[in-house]
């Protein structure tokens, strides 16, 4: 495989869509494809030797399997060693800090880090007083960045097979994202990515669990299913966190099943071409009806598919940028 | 190491002995030795690049350790990379369905999949709707294919080294299965494999513990330990499951060790040259004396070092199989 | 990479510094630089194939975050295989004993095991009886011979930078010891390592955590840490066992704080020159403040840096000496 050229990147860390341009953005969905050729290489040997010898450390204080596996499978393609930590088996029930056990773990000589945490900022904070390259898998409320480079990534991949034009971009691909956007970090990338790529974003769900100023991030807000899919292109399912439930703002999973639903009746409402994707795992058959999740019109599968190699480039780009402190 | 040709196996996946004949349960066995030699090599170099790059997932939903490192073992040793997920890290939390997560899995680009369950039968049903090459590593009470293969393995080489035959099969040896015969898949997967490998079996245990019409599958039966060993070649004393004490079904510990515990003074029915198996981990000094256990007549050992071959053996023969779906 | 000769190492195991003389401490010291400069290579590929297809197995029966970690990393960078059994993924939840777990995983052709226990003599006893190599990663109150190798290693090598001498020893060296020494295995192992090395010890701690007979040992006591420091060239900071709080041996923290912490006031009692260690995780602004663990006397971050190279030295020594059994 030729080696990617990574001259348009230059961030030590991954945090968040945010602080990334259109370029930069763009940067990471091209360096993909050569690694999504990897995995599905025909000899099975689906590995290259670009982080050989290089550390990349998975630390995850929230459970989490399809996004560590993700990761930790990226990372083992790039044939970097891999080491797994999480909160239970860390130093935390001796009372280290984030920062000590990061320190530790460089003085072991590190490479990158791939990060989940439930409080929203911890990933920026140690970016910023380590020489690590942090890569934020999900912190609190904030980002997911990984989660929404490979959803965009997906679409665009979509939209260039389906137009046959081979440099199609996501401008003015109009996307819904439907659910609970208040409180998901995937909601909140996926909106910085998309507007940043061109595409024209809808969010729709009850009023409880829109933001309440969303606009202002350059998108349409709507409590009406049947808006939001009117002209969509793609469908974005949120997943409904049960666990906020009783809380007062989220409505009964029955109402919400009755209003929110992607499944066959509430398809009618958008276009034929219209693809639907999902963060995943699935609650099946209340965000997402089973017959449209595994039906031809899912990118779900391919979003995971697209995930390792979105991944691979991501720590590919990092591992390779000249800036590292 | 010279490849070996695959040329007997087609079957995709591994779920049971019953599924498999004669050839293929000797394909298997005899594609074990050089692997065996593998993990024997005076370089210290335990391994071969036969499955470089490919992913193989240990995925137990009951816990385990010598199986599951037996497994993860054989999997290094081929060159694969490795991914354990483990029922509680994995997204039953969340509610995932076992075909979900497979399906993630697959979309990721796995090979292989090593999958111990309570249910009985969850192995064949998502080898039947998915892809990959599913082993099973034992479900519920129904199989556990690998471990009737290493025993199998195990007997074939002992009467082959004691009678100086090297091509020697299990034609006609007497092999005496005592203990929980009703509740252990081990059991019924050892009946599948010794009897189409032309040995005779006998099954011997407390009456609730021995299947009502277990003559059917082609096995002696009987309740008297003095019957069972008279003319044993291959004593194999099951494990006793403590948590049935107490169901009704299982008698006393006192009383099974007193009628059916392997010792110096039960070995005393047996044939001088009666080898003794077990498949671990030991209740030492219950179903199995200590004394007998680490003795000479004893083959446990080995079983656990023939066990990484033929869990080689199999990964080897399913990745280079030709009908993968 | 030269390979480094281990032609002074003849022990199968590393069980304890107790039964190590000089040269062989010097042997494993003078086997690590080359491997300090594999985990700082400047190409990223922080590895070498010394024990390339070899096993390695990390053992731990209690918690461990930093002393697992490195081991493991010291493995990878050796290019072994590495597998983890914690207490409660083993076997040990079915009743299995020591003797049979290890005797198990060396029949799946194990090289190196690294058992943590909380019972002093485990590794002992486990040594005597198979012929893997064993490392002991801490033993009760016992010993803990790679942290106190580690140790000696850092203040061997800032002694050899602060003289501009690369051959310098710890000859003469004066070394304070503060804290629980009673119950601390890593103060047992460096008392032995350091005394052989020719360094002088003091020891110094609340009077009912200090051994009755300590200077047996070769080292001086005292309860005044301004005595201790006085002429130090090392300061090592023991961690405080907060566990043992209220069991009537303990100071209250308050107390221990007031009298022992090392920090900006109690270092005005030692030579401007010396440095500051410790095990870590640090219970910051107990035993050791803030300040000092993070300012530029202190060397605690090089102990984490330097233990790697310990433990691939150690294994590298073991592996290849000639005495296995």
């Amino acid at each position: 495989m030729e080696q990617p050229s990574p001259t348009l990147w230059t961030k030590k860390d991954l945090i968040g869509i945010r602080e990334l341009n259109r370029s930069e953005i763009e940067c990471i969905l091209d360096t993909a494809p050569q690694f999504l050729a990897v995995s599905q290489r025909a000899s099975g040997i689906k590995k290259v030797p670009l982080l050989q010898g290089r550390l990349v450390v998975n630390w995850f204080h929230e459970p989490s399997t399809r996004t560590r596996t993700s990761f930790e499978l990226a990372a083992k393609r790039l044939s970097a060693d891999t080491l797994s930590m999480t909160a239970s088996s860390s130093s935390h029930v001796k009372g280290e800090t984030l920062h000590d056990t990061l320190a530790n773990i460089e003085a072991m000589r590190s490479d990158i880090i791939v990060l989940r945490h439930s409080c929203a900022g911890a990933p920026h904070m140690l970016a910023a007083d380590h020489s690590s390259h942090i890569i934020n898998a999900g912190d609190g409320r904030h980002e997911h960045p990984t989660q929404a480079l490979l959803d965009a990534f997906t679409m665009r991949e979509a939209r260039r097979k389906i137009s046959g034009n081979p440099v199609a971009t996501l401008d003015g691909a109009k996307v819904a994202l439907i659910g609970d956007v208040e409180h998901s970090r995937v909601a909140r990338s996926n909106i910085f990515a998309l507007t940043r790529l061109g595409a024209h974003v809808t969010v729709c769900g009850p009023v409880a669990l829109l933001p309440s100023q969303v606009e202002k991030l350059g998108v349409h807000s709507t409590t009406r299913l049947e808006e939001a899919l009117s002209d969509a292109d793609f469908i974005y399912a949120l997943r409904i966190q049960k666990e906020r439930q009783g809380s007062g703002l989220f409505p009964s999973i029955r109402e919400y099943v009755k209003l929110f639903r992607i499944d066959r009746d509430s398809l009618r409402f958008a276009p034929d071409h219209a693809l639907v994707l999902h963060p995943g795992p699935i609650n099946r058959d209340l965000e997402l009806s089973t017959e449209v999740a595994d039906g031809s019109r899912s990118l779900v599968l391919r979003q995971v598919t697209n995930g390792v190699a979105i991944r691979m480039a991501v720590m590919h780009l990092l591992a390779n940028s000249r800036t590292r402190q």
